[in-house]
């Protein structure tokens, strides 16, 4: 089985308390496929512009991900630049450079119709359509969006997602999409809508699954150290839809594990800046973190 | 086994979204040792004014808690009274009418010396080192403490938690009293001051046990209507200080047990206003709830 993220490839500028970087490799599809690499057969479906390096294709290139689908235009690559509070739950922007991605029209390059899996990341609701309707033989389909999307384009929204089987999005998205403060009432009225399986993001305090009435909680990870919050929601989709294409079924018990894999990966990703605690990990770190969550969790 | 609990009696007049009781019974002590009584024996040291009724008081008899030790005092009960926000994630205090509960000399009852476990609840520290001077006997010795007394009496307040097995508090209060943000900090030197099992309670969000190097997590239970948040950390503490008394045990797997069933007590008092769920509540109900934290947490 094998996972095609489409999603924003870009730079970020980060600011934390316990660094900066003026410029490195982000965006969340390049979290996703990252995290998702660990698991999985991965491809890429975004676009670029010419200050994308080689050093920048490499990151993918040695995680064993495809990026046949990452296309380069003329122009800058995204930019986006923003400085985190002191203790980290709160981000300002400090700079937003669409560039190439304005334009972005996903293609699927022929060969990419194989994929099982299909994950679809943070962009316009209808080009996710339009993907998805390229992506015919797609098993399982998930993704993601954002309040932008929610406020600006919620009915174009809601045709998108009623074609997916699997949401991830944070708390105060799932309030805001469903008009419901309450998260069982959100999980109820999201179901609804067409996602069967919901995975609702809480940041620090973990994540939350929601399907056919049952719930399952994962508690975030006890780390000492927290350098760097971006990009832990989507590598924590990238650990949870890489694992399900994995493993092939869509069971409550492997919908379970996918959790805690993305909670593996999300935890692993805040540990450094950008993308770099992801390009040191290794297959036995996970699986040793995956043991340390069982620890964390479990009674008897 | 068994459990004394020392603490506030009170009367709480309560506004959230779900409605207003303008005077109804609460006090820390209150919560704690109705929630212990699911579990063990239980006795309560406090002190009432000349308002304080027989109905007030059947209802700590009609749970089997041991009222000997709640002293009358002339002159009215402490009464405190507030109102929660449209989220209930913050309240505002409204009233605080010490009364009785401004001169509280906690005093044993002769034959509460048997007591096996004892909570000392927020109060004084200094009477909460008193308190525990008289009861040499107990094997468990836990406490809570609040912002007041971190910032106001640091160096009391550490000479007396310095003598306890057991700290609960929430993470806020882990903060100050630590000086560190991030909790694995907080807890290592929480730690240092003594106390080698510490509960940090973060309200909706669970509970985090430390101990030993080892870290356990309770997410909090998914609940679609919750109609006051008072009393909820209290009922922990007497969920988990009431099954641990019960069990004579203070095991790793016993106190994973003990924070599964004070987040099954939190839970449910935040389910109607003040002590009612508490009042209605069954040891069946409790168990039910314990197994669906179980599926709420289970993993293969």
């Amino acid at each position: 089985m094998s996972l095609l993220i489409v999603g924003s490839v870009a730079f970020d500028g980060i600011e934390t308390p316990h660094g900066k970087r003026p410029r490195i490799l982000g965006g969340a599809a390049t979290y996703i496929s990252l995290a998702a690499s660990f698991f999985t057969d991965t491809g890429v479906v975004a676009v670029v512009g010419d200050d994308f390096g080689a050093d920048d294709l490499a990151v993918f290139a040695r995680r064993g991900v495809d990026t046949a689908g990452i296309e380069r235009a003329a122009g800058k690559s995204f930019f986006w630049a923003g400085v985190y509070s002191a203790d980290m739950n709160d981000r300002t922007t400090l700079d937003t450079q669409l560039n190439v991605f304005a334009d972005f029209q996903p293609k699927i390059p022929s060969g990419y119709e194989g994929y099982t899996h299909l994950f679809l990341g943070n962009i316009d609701p209808g080009l996710q359509r339009s993907v998805q309707t390229q992506m015919q033989k797609a098993q399982v389909v998930g993704g993601d969006t954002m309040n932008f999307w929610i406020s600006g384009q919620p009915e174009e929204l809601k045709k998108t997602i009623a074609g997916w089987h699997m949401l991830l999005i944070n708390d105060s998205e799932a309030r805001q999409l469903s008009g419901e403060y309450n998260l069982q009432k959100a999980a109820a009225k999201i179901h609804a809508m067409g996602p069967q399986t919901l995975v609702i993001k809480r940041g620090e305090h973990g994540a939350t699954l929601y399907r056919g009435g049952k719930v399952f909680a994962v508690p975030g990870f006890p780390l000492e150290i927290v350098r760097d919050p971006t990009g832990a929601g989507d590598c924590f989709a990238g650990g949870f839809m890489g694992y399900l294409a994995s493993c092939g079924e869509v069971s409550e018990a492997a919908l379970r594990r996918a959790m805690v894999y993305g909670s593996v990966m999300g935890s692993f990703c805040v540990e450094q800046f950008g993308t770099e605690r992801l390009q040191s990990l290794t297959r036995a770190e996970v699986d040793e973190r995956y043991r340390h969550f069982r620890e964390l969790m479990h009674f008897d």
